[in-house]
């Protein structure tokens, strides 16, 4: 479960102190290593409290515009010499009133845009700080198992850092995807099966003599890549004037995301960097309709996930096997929040609703979760009166085929005044 | 040549002081007017130099992340509560040293990569500008004549403030350009002919009763829109801590942005913000061999440019007709640059090659500019030794059908071992 390259751990300035089992709590040394040696449970970092209780907002806002200003809470990263970064982050707040207005919100609403990441996913975050973490680790070739927008980002680093890249994806992905991977000039390599398929073929991959000197982001140095998405709750906090919004929605594939966003928070309100908010945080989860493992587990109340073949359009999220799901669900759970899905007329419509309303041109997944916004505002699962931050987190250019079809010129016309009175144009 | 709204002119804490003709000299209050009643020569804005002159270094560093930072060099925008804006602007100043050396530059290469922008173009800059100025000066309504980009980020402007808007652009248009325009929900004209007739259709529909509300942002607001294109001089100065680079590489379309960015470095100078490289700087201007008419007439030493019909896949940068290009050759020559125009098979590679050496992806019009760098230095044009900076101004996303042809998966396999194994993956 562990690779083996002799490495040195991370340098002494990171807080970051253990690997530690998130089933039993066993405490492992900080390494490439990703599962617990006694219950096989997925490991997490585990954090200096004290060293984490000295960082101060002056001292974060003082930092560069990307998520670097926040590597005194991250496991790596900590000397900007040894990053591996396309410098992510500090993407727009966007405020939505439109948005609200139309699904009746009556209270501020805020979309956190990350397609302004310089791979217009927020898999930048995460890949900056597990190829940081990885190089740190000794490693000399990047990897990951990817639904797409991940391979994006790790070949675009790889490129910039001059270092070895092989991505794993599954052939029927959007072309737009597949060619931003490809142009980057690393290895690519289609797996004729699903995103499930192409995970566990990294995860066998990953224990041979030829991978050894491998970093799969999201395999063996997953314990790292995973703590890059507490950025997105740090970033709205901070853009909110250091406050954490009542409600906050969120897309889910593995689950992670949700669960690293409840942590910032969690985290900052811990180390005196923020006030809880009164009656604290909502965090509501959103699938698709054809990959909805993690939100039927909660609407039958279950407490495991059964897994499922995905279908549907929003292929970033087709994580059938969501590694992180029983984790999001208890995060839900202890927040008083909900979870649901949407089909993809549904997500379409998302897309629509949101560049409409509010400038944004949001991938699949930023229409399913802003579709589940406007479901739970109708269902009553979310309170219309209280502040809501919903999280876009990738570029409708990726996916343009979901809405080619949709939208398209009002008029086509000859280039004359002539042309333009026959169309309407002139009264 | 001029709208007639009843409009206040722009607000008094701005530094401008009147439109003036570029051909005779004469000036004009601030309104909705590009052409000169006198000789009907191009209009810009003049400012108040002494208004400039007291705008500090630390003035600026204080600012937003964002264009507004220079609100006190530019014509509209002062007040933050008038701006119809995305806020674009400060995009990354990427180091490109294995592209330096992979062309046979010996001195520090950087890219300012537009792409970054909200709609992922230089264009946001332009149009925040131009619409503030608009919606200041009374227009209800938002238009442009484009090529692919300007329309993206109008309407995206639109859907953000609110507001109506009718784009107009050549029918033959990439998909990820008219999708990006579509969705945003306003009206979209595409017209049967290249982007010259658009842009003249668009000259006679501004005279039009009908069209009396609605400021095109590149035809009656002309002069305010242009001026955004300074702040790709401003940011790359202040992002090289204050200095100015002594060689930039920038795309030609229209000309405009290759003379503002010239013009940028001029006023820093001039106000004192920046001090005047040793020799100066100098400007080189890329344009594709489909459409190189400013190129040719500085080729042969013509005064004039001859209008062509735009072919290639450099679609955005199809102007045939380029209202600025004898401004352009101006800048060129003034400062001892150069001009240079690359085929579609040199602007396919121009993208591979910066892709896979800096993790950028470039629209057709990078590659172009990246191609353009090439042959310039291959030519001895360009000076090896010296610092440069080459600008990429939109996003690959936008014109992925230019490399789909020539990159792909590189494997493609069953997901298991033995077929990671046949593909050559295991040694």
């Amino acid at each position: 479960m562990t690779s083996t390259v002799d490495a040195p751990t991370t340098t002494s300035t990171s807080p970051a102190r253990a690997l530690v089992c998130r089933g039993c709590g066993t405490e492992f040394p900080l390494a490439a290593q990703h599962a617990c040696y006694e219950c096989f449970g997925p490991l997490e970092v585990a954090y200096d409290t004290e060293a984490l209780a000295k960082v101060t907002r002056e001292q974060i806002e003082a930092g560069p515009q990307n998520i670097w200003r926040y590597a005194a809470l991250l496991p790596a990263g900590q000397d900007a010499a040894t990053r591996v970064t396309l410098d992510p982050g500090m993407t727009p707040l966007v405020s939505a009133p439109a948005l609200a207005a139309e699904i009746g919100l009556r209270a501020p609403l805020w979309v956190k845009d990350d397609s302004a990441n310089p791979t217009h996913s927020f898999k930048d975050r995460v890949v900056s700080v597990a190829l940081t973490a990885a190089r740190e680790l000794g490693f000399t070739r990047f990897a990951c198992a990817s639904t797409g927008n991940l391979a994006n980002s790790v070949a675009a680093h790889a490129a910039r850092a001059g270092v070895p890249s092989i991505t794993f994806i599954p052939s029927d992905l959007e072309q737009g995807k597949i060619i931003t991977t490809a142009v980057y000039g690393g290895e690519l390599v289609a797996i004729e099966g699903s995103y499930d398929d192409v995970n566990r073929l990294c995860g066998e991959l990953v224990e041979t003599d030829e991978f050894e000197d491998t970093a799969f982001v999201n395999v063996n140095v997953r314990p790292f890549y995973a703590e890059g998405s507490k950025t997105l709750g740090y970033e709205v906090a901070e853009q909110l004037g250091w406050r954490i919004p009542a409600q906050v929605v969120i897309p889910m594939a593995s689950g992670e995301l949700l669960t690293k966003i409840d942590k910032a928070f969690s985290e900052l309100v811990e180390i005196g960097l923020v006030e809880a908010p009164e009656g604290g945080w909502t965090v509501f989860g959103a699938q698709s309709a054809g990959c909805n493992p993690i939100a039927t587990a909660l609407h039958d109340d279950r407490d495991t996930i059964v897994p499922v073949k995905p279908t549907g359009i929003a292929k970033s999220l087709n994580i059938g096997d969501p590694a992180a799901g029983g984790y999001a669900i208890e995060a839900v759970k202890r927040t008083g929040g909900w979870m649901d899905y949407a089909g993809d007329d549904e997500i379409r419509e998302g897309i629509r609703l949101l560049a409409r309303t509010t400038g944004v041109f949001a991938e699949t997944a930023g229409g399913t979760t802003v579709a589940v916004l406007k479901k739970l505002v109708e269902s009553g699962k979310l309170d219309p009166e209280k502040e809501t931050v919903v999280y876009n987190t990738g570029e409708g250019l990726k996916t343009i085929d979901a809405v080619a079809g949709l939208v398209g010129p009002t008029h086509t016309i000859k280039p004359s005044l002539r042309g333009a009175r026959e169309a309407g144009l002139l009264g």
